[in-house]
């Protein structure tokens, strides 16, 4: 059991988001949306320090964007305390969107660059947790 | 034109969404996400410290993953580089709902304690303004 | 009285953090910082959009990590439960740091792209209120 | 190697920040720093969520703010474009101030509730290593 596990184990409360969400998922999903955010940050700044930051330009911007809305959705996954199904719902869903068009963005400059390649594969992880927990929410 | 919108309109290709979308709304909008994610932030902390604060749970929880939502979502709205409409809309959408669910919270305690009913008005004005941006982007 | 005051005063128990400061001040502090996160969030995407983005690598470094500090120092400042002085202080004075050292790089633009003029202004103002208010907290 | 330091291995001109600044105490930093914001955003939950919340408000608030403050200087540790000495590290000490404080405050409760001694523990680690990197950054 990692920290994040020890963690929401330890809420007085534990979150029980319907019968598909156990805490195994929950904190898995709270785990990558934290990497997502840190992937996506160092992803936006080594973009900008490429020599061809100019073809970069729309990796920037999506690694900004989604780097924001990892560590809000990451925040919101950590919390238990009266937990609102269709508040957390909707933005697992715009989340794993975003971790998705990033992903795509990112494939694109997979090859020539490590960072690109790397950070694609931690927004699709990420897509895919987001889309799991927001299936498993029952309302 | 005050400083958000000066600072929008100071952007080397300033941002069409689309035929709905001018500066006036892309502004007010990103004003409206930081004021709502100020006040979110206070709100939490006021409730926190409250003799009540057994009974303010609920607006504790909404007020903090509202004003985390609110950040990251006017930092998206300030940005003008290669946005994705899609990105945009999902996450515009997400926080028009997170603002309308901690905006009902609020105002069930906006009687009693001021910075409720301050928050929740805060919140209403934001998630109208996010609806507004999120229906004039077109694809 | 503006939003923002209005929300630090209706707190249970306003914050009195010695005898320089009062509501005003901190009020004022708070929305310098949202204002300048917004801005330098504004700003670094500014310059990924512009030609000569080679030319503003460091320009749009220090503002992304400047918009991140006003963020979080603008969340605190929000804050008037249990505070802390010396945590407040400390994040006060690393953020009005960030502010000079990132005002410095706008400025050497400002000539040439109003985003990055307006940008160092609000750093500017932002700077004095940080410092002004950590040196009005008495420990 | 794990993901952050693969990440910041990738960046096209790694960070130097001094001779005793290699990826390894980087890379652990940044790791540290996301976990720490991760841990503080569930404690302060967690903690609005017991029974006991009325002897609990200065640990919420100390978690709160220190969350916000990872969330900030995790950010900046993994950017390695241009970075600023000063700023880097001003931003590291308010950082190891704030997780100090926040870690003596959990430990108060540390052996009533799992999650403040859990939230002590990685305070305690993200503090050690931001005033290593600290340390270690020559200007």
């Amino acid at each position: 059991m990692n920290a994040i596990q020890e963690m929401l184990k330890a809420h007085p409360h534990p979150a029980v988001m319907g019968r598909g969400v156990d805490m195994g998922l929950l904190s898995q999903t709270a785990s990558e949306l934290f990497d997502c955010a840190q992937a996506c940050t160092a992803c936006a700044d080594a973009c900008v320090g490429e020599d061809q930051v100019q073809n970069l330009k729309r990796c920037i911007r999506m690694c900004m964007d989604c780097a924001d809305i990892c560590v809000a959705t990451g925040r919101l996954v950590s919390r238990e305390t009266e937990s609102d199904m269709r508040m957390m719902r909707s933005q697992l869903q715009a989340c794993a969107a975003a971790c998705g068009i990033c992903a795509e963005e990112c494939e694109r400059h997979a090859s020539r660059h490590e960072h690109c390649r790397i950070c694609g594969e931690s927004c699709r992880r990420c897509e895919q947790a987001c889309n799991k927990l927001a299936g498993a929410i029952t309302m």
